[in-house]
C-alpha cells in the first residue's frame, strides 16, 4: 500500500455496481464518487483556489505536458511543488500527457522507447518515455500521478488497439519501476501514488485482458482512458460496464476525461469514483451553464431581461447573486466576469451530483435517485 | 440639499488643503477621500461584486455612453436600476458620456443642441444632449450622476476652450433643469445627485470663471474634467491647484479619471475627495502591479522563480496566497486568473494609499504621510 493512500469504501449500492467512499491521500481526503476539476496550467481556469474551496472542489487535475513546457517541471520542484507554486494545500492528480502528446499534429513517431514530439509553443522536439514522464510527475509532486499509455485515437483498428495496449502494459512496468527508483531518492518529498490506465479502444477483451495484467501489478488505483475521444455514446458506456468488473474492487477507479452530467451518473452506477472533464469551465466560456434540466444558453435572447439565476435552487454565489439578464449581458460585452461566473456555477454543479449521488448510494436509494437525475436532465 | 446626500467633512488639514470626511448616500456612506473602482460595463473588468468589498471599494463607477448602448438604460430601468441589475448595493457613480463621445473618431457634430456620434459598436447614430443623458443617468439610477460636458483634447486653443466651457455651463442649467424635472417624475426611486463638471483646458482663468459660476448653481458636488487627457503633470497639477480654491469647499470635489498613485497622493493635498481611474485595472491586466515603491512589472523574466508576493505587506488575497512566480506563470501562459489577481491587488492598493491618507489627515500629520509616501514611490 502506498504510504498514506487508501481507498475506504464506506457503502456499495445493492441495484448497482455504485459505491462511495473516502480517498485517503498526503493531502487530506476525498469523498468519492468525485469530480476533479481540470487545472491544466497549475490553474482551473477563471477560479482562484480559494473558489476552488467555495465549489466545494475536493482535488484538481493538472497536466504533465503543460506543466513540463511551462513553467517547467524542475521550476516547480525547486518551488517546493505543485501544492506550494499554486498554494492549493489539497490533494492534486497530475495526467502524464499521454493525451495531449497524442493528439498533437507535430507527433514525430511513437516508439517502445516512447514518443517524440514537437511543442505546440515553439516547435521544439522532445520525447516523453515512461521513465521521463515518471521525473517529471514526481518533480511535480502530485498526490496521484498517472502512468504514460498511449492513447488510441478512434476509430482504431482492432490489431492497432491491441498492440498498442500491450504496449502501454509495457510502459506501465517501466513507470512503476521508475516511480519505486524515485521514491527511493526523493523520500523527503510526500509520496505520491500511481494509477495505471486501461486502454484497449472500444473492443471488450482487450479492455478486460489490459485490465487484468494492470490488476496484477498492484497499482494503488486504476483508470479508464482513451474513452470520450469521439466514440458513440453507447461503446463508452458498454466499455465501461465490461471494464470496470475487472479492475480491483477495492482501489478507486477513475474515467478519464468524462464527462457530461449523464454520463457521470450513469458511470458512477458502473462502479466509477473519479471522473475529470474540461466541459464545465471549457463549456462557461462559451456561455453554456449546466443544471438539472440541461445546458442554459445565457448568451440567448431569451434571457435578456430574466432576472432569475441559472438555477433558483443553486446555493453557489453565481446563483445567488446574479439574474441570468446580468449574466448575459456581460457575454455579450465580452467582459471576464461572465467566464469566471458561468465557471463557478458549473464546478459547483458538477460536484454537487458527485455529492448528491454519494449521499444516495450511502443512503441506500442511489438507483431511485439516478433515475429522477437522468429523467429531469436533457442533454441538448 | 439633495435628500440623503451630503458631505460631513471630519478633519480638514493644518499644512495642507487635504480633507477627510463622510459621504453620505442613499446606498451608504463613502469615507472620503475616495478612489472609484471604473466599471465601465456594469462590471469592474476581472472582479465580482464580492471582491470589490473585498478590496475595500466603496464606491464604483459606471459609464453611460456604454451602458446605454448595452444592456440599455431603459433595460436597466426595468430591472430596477443599476443596483439591480448587478446586485451591488452600496454607492454607484454614472459618468455621463462626454469623454466617452468626445474620443470617438466618428463623431459627427457638436452643437449647442448636443452630440450627434456613431456608436462603436454598429455605426448607429445617436445624439447625446443634456436633456437625453440626464434621462439615461436617471434611468440608470446611480446615486451621483455627472452633467454632459464637453471634454476637450489637449492641446486645445484658448478661444476654443473658452467657448467650449461656455457652452458646458450652458449644458450644466440644461442638466440640472432636466434632472429636477425627471427628480418629479421619477419620486419612487432612490434620489440621486447631480455634480458639476469644471471645464476650461488649462487655461486657470477658465477654471476659475467656470468653477464660481457652477459654484451659483449649487450643486451637491463637483468634478474637475478635462484633466489626464495628454496635458503635462505639472499643468495638471497647476489646474489643479488653482481650481480647488473655487469649488465649494462644504462639497465634494472630484477628480475625473485620475490617475497614478503619485497624482492621487498629491492632488489629495489640494484638496480633492474623490478619483477614478481605468490604470489599477488596465495596467494589471497589461501585467503591472503597483507598490508603495512603485510599478511592478509581474511578465519580467526576474520574477520568474520569485516566490516572494508582489508587496509582503500587502493583505490583500493575491498577497496573502500567491507568489510573483506562480503570477508571471499565469501571464506567461495567458490565463485569466493573472488577470484577475493583479486587478484584485491593485484596486486593493488604490484603495489602501485612500485609507491611509485619510487616517493621516484625522491624525493631523497628513504632510508627513505625503512625504514619505512620494519619497518612496518612484513611478517608472
Amino acid at each position: 500500500m502506498t504510504k498514506n493512500f487508501y481507498h475506504e469504501i464506506l457503502a456499495e449500492d445493492k441495484d448497482t455496481n455504485a459505491r462511495a467512499g473516502i480517498l485517503h491521500t498526503p493531502h487530506g481526503t476525498i469523498n468519492t464518487p468525485t469530480f476533479m476539476p481540470v487545472g491544466t496550467q497549475a490553474t482551473v481556469k477563471t477560479l482562484d483556489q480559494e473558489n476552488l474551496r467555495q465549489t466545494n472542489s475536493q482535488i484538481i487535475l493538472g497536466n504533465a505536458y503543460h506543466l513540463y513546457l511551462r513553467p517547467g517541471h524542475k521550476l516547480i520542484d525547486r518551488a517546493g511543488g505543485l501544492h506550494n507554486f499554486m498554494n492549493w494545500q489539497q490533494p492534486i492528480l497530475t495526467d502524464s500527457g499521454g493525451f495531449q502528446v497524442f493528439s498533437l499534429k507535430d507527433l514525430n513517431s511513437v516508439e517502445e522507447e516512447g514518443v517524440t514530439f514537437r511543442s505546440h509553443l515553439d516547435g521544439s522536439t522532445h520525447l516523453f518515455s515512461p521513465e521521463t514522464v515518471m521525473e517529471i510527475e514526481h518533480d511535480i509532486g502530485a498526490d496521484i500521478i498517472m502512468a504514460f499509455d498511449e492513447c488510441t485515437p478512434f476509430p482504431c483498428e482492432y490489431q492497432y488497439a491491441k498492440q498498442s495496449m500491450e504496449m502501454t502494459l509495457r510502459w506501465a512496468t517501466r513507470c512503476k519501476r521508475q516511480h519505486e527508483i524515485l521514491n527511493e531518492k526523493r523520500i523527503h518529498r510526500s509520496p505520491q501514488a500511481l494509477f495505471g490506465i486501461v486502454q484497449g479502444s472500444i473492443f471488450p477483451d482487450l479492455r478486460i485482458h489490459c485490465a487484468n495484467n494492470l490488476a496484477s501489478m498492484d497499482f494503488p488505483g486504476y483508470a479508464i482512458g482513451g474513452l470520450a475521444v469521439g466514440e458513440p455514446r453507447d461503446n463508452m458506456m458498454e466499455i465501461i460496464a465490461e471494464t470496470t468488473p475487472h479492475m480491483p474492487a477495492k482501489k478507486p477507479r477513475y474515467l478519464m476525461g468524462v464527462g457530461l452530467p449523464h454520463d457521470m451518473v450513469e458511470a458512477v452506477g458502473l462502479g466509477i469514483d473519479m471522473f475529470d472533464c474540461v466541459v464545465p469551465t471549457r463549456n462557461a466560456r462559451n456561455g453554456t451553464a449546466f443544471t438539472k434540466h440541461g445546458r442554459l444558453r445565457l448568451k440567448n435572447a431569451v434571457h435578456s431581461e430574466d432576472n432569475q439565476p441559472i438555477d433558483e435552487n443553486c446555493r453557489c454565489k453565481t446563483c445567488q447573486t446574479y439574474s441570468r439578464s446580468y449574466l448575459r449581458h456581460l457575454f455579450q460585452t465580452g467582459e471576464y466576469l461572465a467566464l469566471h461566473l458561468t465557471s463557478f456555477h458549473n464546478i459547483f454543479f458538477y460536484n454537487q451530483i458527485m455529492h448528491e449521488a454519494r449521499d444516495a448510494i450511502i443512503a441506500g436509494d442511489f438507483k431511485c435517485w439516478q433515475n429522477q437525475f437522468l429523467t429531469s436532465y436533457k442533454d441538448r
